[in-house]
């Protein structure tokens, strides 16, 4: 199979900490000629479900690559670093924490894993040795993994197989139609302020066009807020909540020129109803 | 007109929500061998004008190149996508808003204009045809135009001529000399705190050094602070406003090591005097 | 000696304002070809010190390559832009204010040093002289400097050689060990909250695991902490504070999932003390 030379590369690092230099030097040092694209370097502290989402949007939209994603609370246990090839030959690379896993899916699904073994990565990949800290494995392990598939070299290099059942799985967010709207979970707020749900658009297809909308768990005095379906942004009066199919095919709440997310003081992880006008499920 | 493999992209996405990666994905998928460079994707949410002053003084400094923009709160309106070219053989990508003029202006104005008809340039560009998204016209008409054009495709393959005085334009930003001072808009305030004023420092040429300044709109009991000229923050002692030509030869005010932003209490947008200590306009 | 195409680039300069396009335009300008690889525009404003840690840290990573570095307080004043040549034959760019001293190090000691006339370079590296403002050097004297220099000129263009004895020397961070625990500066402060200390972690060697730690400067009344020496983050309890060797073999100390540097009230610059429990020094 042969393997592109771009390496996508999404983490939670930041830029101020010279994380991201580090990784793309690394990479750079092992395959010159590799052609680094940096998805998002602020993902969430920690927010592997933020990246997953994320990771799987996007991937998909390059060619196939070496996808390079490192959110890793759990750097330096037991958690294990590994490698994902894709019906589509692409190549994840990352921490085996649920990360991975969505993308692998919008890439056609997994073709197989290879737990990463630094030391036999190294020797097969011809890298001299080198220590690995606890805390950094993005620098240690990831991105040497991921300029040695950019450069050609096959996923095996790196460790043993492993069964792709076994990879650790993120609980999927919630989303249910019910007969009169449907309850869903919070996935994305971006920088306009759009509330994303785990509802696909499709599946809800809200009829009719005015809709209430409640936060969930907020208990009996919790706002009811009132959003009418559009079709962007631009059809909203100043202040007016819309419901609308985002650009990635699922259900958003959003302002026009102003931030729903605040409006509505929703988070991440939060769930939301929708329901018809007066009909409360 | 032979094009070049540079595309330049400024856009207010943000890096937080993969939109960038989402974009640069689909050139890339088009055009692997284009390279993309990154202006700015921190402009203010929906700040079409604080966008097209980044982009008209930063596109002039590449070599010719394609230009993609969005800051584009009227995505999915009655709006129009387009590509404009210049006469240095630039090319323009982004929505009609007025966010690609002044940078059409600062590369040798156009040339030509044309309307992005998404079928008709997918068709003549060899992509098959695709959902567009009322909401990302970014990643759907923009990015894969950029691509294209980056290719050496010529704009004609996108849509129909457009006349370019039909094109929207921005109110320009007030600026006045006159005989003891001057009155203009703040245009930008950047990371450093500067205060940068829409005033061509070569029109105003303060005379003498020690200058009042004066926030507009304030009323009668506004604060009236004094600006001495220099070359340079260096050369101001703590906390002193400095006034000086700013290195796009524009008036700015200005701190040493601190943000003068913050002191006046200025934002984009407000108005601001400068006059002789003493004289009053 | 040959020199590679990889142009690295550190500034505080942010994204927001046009600044890193306009050095990259530059660059692409003068090298079309040369690559450009941003290690980071976040740090602090002014924040020499800062910038020089990241450098340092992150250049060596990278194959030789040509440096390009700007955090310039002093920009227009007596300081001097400057180019040093590297042992490992890398070029570093940038203001003669001690932020290239410790990458030069770090790849191997400085060969030479030149102080950089714009108009000798200009001329020297066939290009059209032009204005040079007084406040972005990094346009219009370091970015033309780091991309004549990727295109494999000679350093000596630029101009007369410095003795490299004569270059502006950073304050380095204080540390010391003593019998019963360690005194160290606070260094660095990242995204993840992580405190990292100017004392190598091989020269403490903490034993035992359980110490004290106490923010100097705060009087007799100051707080007291108590760290666990960890490995990794994963193995501290929530609100567990830990000490660790971090990726760049400094003891660092740090929360699990949350911010060691909110909870102990830390900032850059300030002095920490860690002793064995019940010992004081």
């Amino acid at each position: 199979v042969k393997r592109p030379k771009i390496v996508t590369f999404l983490s939670d690092f930041g830029w101020d900490g010279g994380y991201v230099g580090a990784c793309e030097g690394v990479i750079a040092s092992i395959n010159p000629s590799a052609r680094i694209a940096h998805i998002s370097h602020d993902i969430g502290v920690g927010d592997v479900a933020g990246g997953a989402l994320i990771l799987a949007r996007v991937c998909k939209l390059y060619p196939p690559a070496a996808h390079l994603a490192v959110v890793d609370p759990g750097v330096g246990t037991a958690r294990q670093p590994i490698v994902i090839t894709t019906e589509r030959t692409d190549v994840l690379i990352g921490p085996d924490n649920g990360l991975l896993l969505a993308a692998a899916e919008s890439l056609g699904g997994m073709s197989g894993a290879w737990l990463i073994d630094p030391r036999q990565m190294r020797a097969k990949g011809g890298l001299a040795q080198a220590a690995i800290s606890s805390t950094f494995h993005g620098r240690d392990i990831f991105a040497p993994a991921a300029a040695l598939i950019s450069q050609g070299l096959e996923p095996e290099i790196c460790g043993r197989a492993l069964e792709p059942s076994s990879l650790v799985r993120l609980e999927p967010p919630h989303w249910r139609v019910h007969t009169d709207g449907a309850n869903a979970d919070v996935i994305e707020i971006d920088r306009f302020g759009n509330v994303g749900l785990a509802l696909p658009f499709d599946e809800f297809l809200p009829r009719p066009e005015i809709l209430a909308v409640e936060i969930d768990g907020e208990g009996e005095g919790s706002p009811e807020w009132t959003a009418r379906v559009v079709n962007t942004y631009g059809e909203l009066r100043p202040g007016e909540l819309g419901l609308l199919r985002d650009s990635w095919g699922q259900v958003a709440l959003a302002l026009n020129g102003a931030s729903a997310a605040e409006l509505l003081s929703v988070r991440r992880g939060m769930s939301v109803r929708v329901a018809r006008r007066g009909d409360r499920a």
